[in-house]
C-alpha cells in the first residue's frame, strides 16, 4: 500500500509546490491575484536567509509501483513576532490536493508546523482563513486556535505596489 | 523648535519601545495580553538574524533645551512571504503616544515602512486593524490599503502554547 510521508521541501520540489499554489488559489475564487513564478519561489526559499519554509506532503509509491512519490500537499510558513508574546510562526498556506483529503493529511502538516514552533521558542503559531472555508474554520478550532477576528475584531489590510509607491513619493 | 526624527531602533530604544508597545495594547484593550520583556526585545531584534525591525519617532529638543529626545511613536515590522506575489513586509505595530497625535507622526512612519517594503523588493505591506478603531482604519484606506477581511473575507486565527504542545503530543 501507498504511504505517506511529511518531509521538509527541497528546491527541486518548487514546480510541485507551484502547482499547489495555483490550485489553492483558485479553490480560494482568488487565482487572479498569483503572479509569482518557480524562479522566485527557488530564490527565496533555498537561498542562505530564506524568506520561508516549506512542507510537503508526499505518497511514496507501494513496492513494485511504477510511479515515483507524489506532492499532494504542503504548509508554507515563516517566522513573524509579536510584540506582545515574542517569536511566532505564521503558516501562510495549507492545502492538500482533492483527491486526498479526508486522510489527515491536513492535520499532519499543522501538527508538524506546531511541532517546529515550540522547537524554535515560538509562544504562538497565526494563520487565516476565509469565513466560506467553514471546514477549515472547524478544522482549527477543533485543534484549538481561536478566531480573532471574530473574537476581538481583527481585520486584514494590504497595500499593494501603486499604493506602496505613492506612500513611498515614487 | 523642537523637531521629529524617523530613525531605525537601536538596542538602546528597547526600555521606550516596550514602553508604547504596552500603551498600544492599553489603547487596544488587549493589554492582559503583553508577556514580553525588555531582554527578549533586545535580544530578538539585534542578535545576528534579527526577528524583527523597528522604526523610532523622535522629537529632538530645541537649541537649549534641557531634556534629551524622547521617543514618542514606534513602527515595528518584519519581512513575509506571499506565495501569490512573494516578498512582503507586515507591519505588526504602529503607535503615537496620544499627545503627539494628530500631527502626521504615524503617516510618516508607514511611509517610511513603504521606502523600506520598495528598496526590499516586497510587493505588498500587510497590517491588521481593530474593526472599532476607525481612526486607524480611515487613514490607511486613505493611504490606499485594502481591507481584506471586508472584501473577501479573511479572518485571522491563533494557536497559543497549550493548543500548539496538544498538537504536537508534548
Amino acid at each position: 500500500m501507498a504511504s505517506l510521508r511529511i518531509r521538509e521541501a527541497k528546491e527541486g520540489d518548487c514546480a510541485d509546490i507551484l502547482r499547489l499554489v495555483r490550485e489553492l488559489a483558485e479553490y480560494e475564487k482568488l487565482s487572479d491575484q498569483v503572479t509569482i513564478s518557480e524562479e522566485a519561489l527557488r530564490a527565496d526559499g533555498f537561498g542562505e536567509n530564506p524568506f520561508y519554509h516549506c512542507l510537503v506532503a508526499e505518497i511514496l509509491p507501494a513496492p513494485g509501483e511504477l510511479q515515483g512519490p507524489r506532492v499532494v500537499g504542503y504548509g508554507l510558513y515563516y517566522f513573524i513576532y509579536s510584540t506582545w508574546k515574542g517569536r511566532s510562526i505564521y503558516l501562510e498556506d495549507i492545502y492538500v490536493t482533492p483527491e486526498y483529503r479526508g486522510q489527515g493529511i491536513g492535520s499532519k502538516i499543522i501538527k508538524r508546523v506546531a511541532e517546529v514552533a515550540l522547537d524554535k521558542g515560538c509562544s504562538q503559531f497565526r494563520l487565516a482563513v476565509l469565513d466560506w472555508n467553514k471546514r477549515a474554520m472547524d478544522l482549527y478550532k477543533a485543534l484549538g486556535a481561536q478566531d480573532l477576528t471574530e473574537a476581538e475584531g481583527w481585520h486584514s489590510f494590504r497595500f499593494e505596489g501603486e499604493a506602496m509607491r505613492e506612500m513611498a513619493g515614487r
